[in-house]
């Protein structure tokens, strides 16, 4: 079973993790770690509180807590969208909080509204083109050329997780033949 | 050379990681470190000092500590098997250690009896039968559905150390032909 | 942009990462984070302040901070060949820094001189024979034996980043074959 326990020292110990912080006010905290949760419970993944998740993991596969902009919004504005994970200077205050602009291609949360539960926009689920289909989301191998790190997904993270990277360190792996340049 | 020191700092830094603590009793402490020290020496890998270890990696893999099993003993009853990694609660002495049930399917335990070199249970060693042979074991590419993390072995881990997804999360990867459903 | 600040904190959380500690000197380790910020600018990647990076990423990926020979030489000297990371003893004062050895090999750093731009050593760039060219850095996929990490590179890491196996728990992987031994 979830508990909002659970949640907080997943999140806590992946803070420490990356050398960020949780958000400072308990009361906002605690909000945040309930709506991850409840988004645990209904989708079977911790979608992001501050976004429409559809239900469809490949299609909220990029905004499952820690979301892929957690870490370009933590480096750039000092927290993440939602300020669940914020930056050590505004953990202790000395810089402000300020509004986190959403980083998301609109092609991804395009995606997510044909199909999202509980859509606002659209009361009934349109035919979903190619270019939205799950089924089109194409995964590839890639490797961060920095340390050799291999994930399968849609495109690169944005640090890589193991050496810090930045996204434009990774490449496509194609096997069998020689991937120096 | 493998000094009780050196594991401690591995130990301690991985409990970190994951938000966990070592054992609080500093000498049940180090009689488990000493006990993976020596597995580290006799066996070339620290299997757990709390299980029979066959001395074949491919048979013990699961039970090299930090073993497959840890992360979800310490979710569940707030300690791994031997009581080396415990969660915050316990460590805290808030919550009693309850003893933790042995969570390794059979069939792996099974596996290592017939090549253990100090089993108790057998003296002469039986000749493997094709389930039991190592070289039966079927290793595959996985990945993490949520964050991309690829991993090779027999079974996918319980948790994902990247995005600490759980081990529903992993599917097998098929190349060239598109992942997504 | 990069900033000390940022290149501080990245390696402030890696170090926490792994149980290791930042250089306890103030001024020596501002400094060494000074020339990571430089060769960051300069070549789009953390090459080691205490080497001679070439700018060819292929060439000088071994050194790319943190680099492929820490690990065993905060093991092994109780610091990395530049000292910006120590072991918990050494940043306490318990042990003194010892002079660490050259772990690189000759090979590698033999490949940089060739096309390094700011080669103390040659002034016009000698042709790149097959050996230095780095067309010939053949990477392979590798897992760890221990707990089943995938990596695509010239040749393993020393140590594990997720489970701390040593660099002789991973070997190459070949799909489609049994992997078990």
């Amino acid at each position: 079973m979830t508990t909002v326990d659970k949640v907080r020292q997943r999140a806590e110990s992946d803070a420490r993790t990356y050398g960020y912080y949780l958000n400072p006010d308990p009361k906002f905290l605690r909000d945040l770690l309930e709506g991850l949760k409840s988004n645990e419970e209904r989708f079977g993944y911790p979608a992001c509180p501050c976004r429409l998740g559809s239900g469809n993991l490949e299609i909220d596969r990029d905004i499952i807590c820690p979301c892929d902009y957690r870490d370009p919004d933590v480096a750039e504005f000092g927290a993440c969208f939602c300020a669940l994970y914020v930056r050590k200077d505004v953990y202790e205050g000395k810089t402000p909080v300020q509004p986190v602009p959403e980083r998301r291609p609109v092609e991804k949360e395009t995606r997510a509204y044909g199909v999202a539960p509980t859509s606002p926009v659209q009361k009934t689920k349109p035919t979903l083109t190619a270019a939205t289909r799950p089924a089109e989301i194409k995964k590839k191998l890639w490797y961060c050329r920095q340390c050799g790190y291999v994930v399968f997904r849609e495109d690169p993270p944005y640090l890589c997780p193991i050496c810090k990277a930045k996204r434009e360190m990774f490449v496509q792996i194609t096997l069998g033949v020689d991937e120096a340049r």
